[in-house]
């Protein structure tokens, strides 16, 4: 139906996706756990570039060091005959009971500092594999219950921790930047950087954030009802979209984890857009991993895994074609022109021009008429509908 | 039940709230629309300290300056009378045709400029009344297509119009400080700077951000399922919690303005805890207005704005009350140790550790027992019924 | 791009959607008023079979009768003279103040008996238009605070109402069958009977149930995030699909009332599909009008009106031909079978078994290998691949 | 604080409750996995008078019938030394990867059948310990993919396994009753029967309905948003509220299972009202179980799971007390005629008054002075403020 993935996209796949049994909060897993290297060598067959992993993805939590050396270079043996470039490595600070509360914010103290030596040695893995990304996902950094976390505390620790690993990673000269993920909830009742502004927001508190950015995931911002396209906006115009997650959500409910484009189709497509094509007036741009953070259904087998997998490229692959389509078709520039999208880039000032220039400018004020204004016609249903034809039509 | 409100508790109403006649998306005002002069005087009789409005609150969008001038006298006399403090100005950059798609980041750039000109106005007008805060809620900001906006460049215009806001504002020496508003969505189908989060991120881009700061409601974060209590932690943490809008939600909906209280009640004891005792562990500290952004219900006469306006206030000061005893008693104090709530306030290296010291801390990782480690008993539930007790107990 | 409608696509369109003057809660009208025979007209030219309405778009709330005898005399000659069947007509129980706290379910019963006699009078004029579906959106039947509205109270006067009307329209012999449209919530906090499924556990109970049925809308289930086209497959399977009112909603927030197609395409997709094809396997089937229930946003002018009620109808035309092609294709038919979509249709009990045969069966259970059971692969993923190929490839 | 819980309260517990080991999504087990009669012991310890449980939790699936026999006759007898009523029983249909696709409404013939096999042992069981109800919780009935499910044939299913079930209880002679419990979503993308609606509109369907109801949970019709006491409400209008589920919920998201009153604090007191008290108005009452399906937050360990379990009991009697206190107050009674809510009461027709005389009855229309009526103050926020006094001042 459309054309196969090939290195250029950079699609990549965590290796949790693919490597989920299916076991979730009400039911055992479905499906039996493969060694990683087999999920690795098939991410390749099936149009894969990149593969991602948090520590314990690979080497189980507690192995010794020799056990841990001997796994990660047979699995970075068979991810380079495989051709899969290992972009993106992460940490993981929720799986084990000693994470219940938190990592890098856990209320106690060693906890934290067990966390921080966890993460340090994960970029240290990172870089020796040859990562650029460092993603750090806090999903249990927050609270069920207002009265037991003091936030600010929460946040001076949060802080102290990214810093201590952004200027380790600077110290050592790593090729590494790191990517917060934000999520709103889920497994804790309210996670700390439950968005893309709020990790923006935080991001700017640091010593070392120039290092720091964001991997926004689809299905998180939109947990919060939140416009996932306008985010990855905001974190490019801020110069902090470092990666991204992408996947499928139904409305705000529990983390869905589904293909992406299996949730809301039209927002997928003008997140291909932007990812793909720009901003209409020109700006940042994205040339990152499409990495795609998803889970397989609990309903399907192996099988079922590899069709998933695939989908998500495709139907990436086909809004990538249409969102093409869609910017060189002459009716959408000229609809651009008309409800005045184009327009925006303009500054509202003029060259040279000055607030008292402005205040001095009758026709912005006192002879402006403000009616007759309020009657142009933004044509923005229109314009929306020529993106519906280009998608369905 | 509770003592009567005074100076002191700086409770302030904008006079949209009481002054709002009922009429909705879905039917008719219910209310008459009385002098901005009558509920001016009432507010200060059943307790409120300020009062806070937007400019078309108490001049109708297009008097000429000598109607303008006098209604403003007018109202003035009449709020000082009543010994009331105009602690806050905003503008309406929603209400006229005009603004349909915006005011600072309209697709029209004749709009964008109008709207400056609008705030600039406004600003002069605030400072002239001797307010401190000036917030910009800007609710028609946004798009309900992703194809018609172009969020970079949309950021750009609100970033060049708050920054020549707030550029003149310092030229001016007013002492003023803006506030900016978010919301997540409603009237547009998204709005820009939807969250406490995406706000700061945005201040951290501005040229004269140390002027710029925050002005979270609480349904408007609630509306995107987000903690209000950790969205005016971290405000305070970044050092930009200026103002505040208390009022009521009910889980995700449409924008209900509540009365404070009468929607998620635990969370608004947490929010006065955190307003009246600062975080547990110290920190920054909020001492400014406790002002109110609600709507009476429609169901409402003249007697019930009143009642309801009472409610406020009385339910605030209820809580106030409640979370002062649970602060003092011995049994929440103890159980913030027992749960570690205070250790967090630790950082996580000790006192001139550096990272290499943490890395050669064996107690920290090799030798640290993870699994002892997850079985501490942190006593949340036991933390959180004891707020409870203090509640309802 | 795709064919005009034409009467057999049986697409109608409230008055008061291309009729909306665009005031909202936030703002003032941005599109004139129009007669209403001017909206007639026209919709008849962009393609629209029907047209429906509330008794108050038509007739001003409170008109003569003479007044109101005049205006719908000139009314239905319009509608006649441009080939529209009013197929449908509701009654405004919600914008006028004396119905703030609802209309049959009001606490004051003078309320609720001028709502009844407001609705019976409308009644007549539905029949002697010829009108077969009667439509009951109780907006403002329910509250915004537990303590006010005693639910069971409410429902037996909702209940009295619904049977007094439905045992008028039986005595009165008029071809009309009565269609509660559910809605969550706005303008009330909660609404009673928000779902399809309250509807329906409602009729239930009514003396004259037999002709009382549903009108879902696709965002009132989606601001609960329910599956629209799931809740259209329970009102039939109930036998009480009466009328739909489709648009488009992007996620739960307020009530949105986009073009249809233009919030969940996806879901949109599966509701034409279940509308023109009915369930994979056979069953009870709708083949009332296509009515759209929407708003044209505020920022358009009114070619954008008509623009948005042709995008209506063009986005149902689109998805339709890619269900009947989707439908059609032999994979996705195969896929129907690998899935086990078809074999849901097969009863549980084989013809003629009892439960004790059941019982007795060892190969249900004690023989059963629940393991290898467990293991089958259900392929949904690629089959919901298939839908999206067919949609957008 | 509160008095200690009595077997009059009727305060039940799900062994899966306590039993929880804190495994979820995202990570491991944080508490051991005790004996089911050790958590049943201690259940009667701190207050508890009845238990209720899945069949799987006390006999692990797949047990040999030698085995299941010699666990249930230990259990039974612990639970009768500690005076424990077996109030409720349930079945699992969800852990066990055959029920991946459901277990009524799976698409694979072979797993209804099992499924429906395990539900009638488990019914025998049920009745041979002496329950009185019999719980359903579909919650792999559902589906993520529109396209993958047929509803209608779910829904023939559905009915077809449920009407089994209610006639061989029937058959035998059983005094069991049936109670759905209704979920919007999670672990399926949507369940089917997603709210109290929907089950009471699937029950009208059924041949066997006179002995099935529901069991409505607190954070189930929350996760849609919904109003649970109105939930309540509606299921006690229709007679069929035959067991509750009670805990709490913070918005719409994953399904968090706090302690009852953790959540919406506001609501649950009136859900206690409405449970303690009764309907303003009169009507039908419950008088079953104050059953908990909650889980004791992952952070905690023993300890904190029975610090939360007597949580959940302090709170509802605190409640209870509270909510007695309400409607014993005069200011309440004057307030509940004042705002209308006995007047509700009132059937809309007069004794004896037929639709004609309605019709014939000016006063109710010509003569109505709806404007004069649209003025009518309904102090609903004034009587929200009065429970909200008594709920914490």
């Amino acid at each position: 139906m459309v054309r196969t993935p090939t290195a250029d996209d950079k699609f990549s796949f965590g290796l949790w996706t693919v490597g989920w049994t299916a076991r979730d909060q009400f039911g055992e897993a479905t499906r039996p756990a493969l060694d990683p290297r087999e999920y690795a060598t098939k991410l390749a067959e099936v149009g894969a570039w990149g593969i991602t992993f948090h520590d314990d993805d690979v080497v189980p939590f507690g192995s010794d060091d020799a056990t841990r050396e001997q796994i990660l270079t047979d699995f970075k043996k068979t991810t380079d005959e495989a051709g899969l470039v290992i972009e993106m490595v992460t940490t993981n600070l929720f799986s084990h009971p000693v994470f219940k509360d938190g990592g890098f914010t856990s209320n106690d103290r060693s906890v934290r500092r067990f966390a921080l030596r966890k993460v340090l040695r994960n970029v240290d893995l990172a870089a020796s594999l040859g990562a650029s990304t460092f993603v750090m996902w806090g999903g249990r950094e927050g609270s069920e219950y207002d009265g037991v976390k003091d936030v600010n505390a929460a946040l001076n620790r949060y802080r102290e921790s990214v810093d201590i690993v952004a200027a380790y990673i600077k110290e050592k000269g790593y090729g590494l930047r790191i990517a917060l993920e934000p999520k709103p909830n889920e497994p804790r009742g309210d996670i700390l950087l439950p968005t893309v502004g709020h990790a923006l927001g935080f991001i700017a508190e640091l010593e070392h954030g120039d290092i720091v950015g964001l991997n926004p995931e689809t299905g998180h911002e939109q947990m919060a009802g939140l416009n996932y396209t306008h985010g990855l906006g905001q974190a490019l115009w801020s110069g902090k979209l470092f990666h991204i997650d992408l996947n499928g959500q139904r409305s705000i409910k529990y983390d869905q984890d589904l293909v992406f484009g299996h949730g809301d189709l039209l927002s997928a497509f003008f997140t291909v857009d932007l990812l793909e094509n720009g901003f209409p007036g020109g700006g940042p741009t994205y040339d990152g991993p499409r990495h795609y953070d998803y889970k397989p259904s609990r309903t399907e087998g192996l099988e079922g895994v590899w069709d998933s997998a695939r989908a998500n490229m495709e139907t990436y692959l086909l809004l990538a074609e249409k969102a093409k389509a869609y910017r060189a078709d002459p009716a959408v520039q000229e609809a651009f022109v008309t409800s005045g999208v184009l327009e925006l880039s303009e500054s509202t000032l003029g060259e040279g021009e000055s607030v008292a220039d402005l205040l001095a400018d009758r026709t912005a004020f006192e002879d402006y008429d403000a009616d007759a204004a309020g009657e142009r016609e933004y044509a923005f249903v229109r314009l929306n509908q020529l993106a519906i034809q280009h998608l369905i039509g």
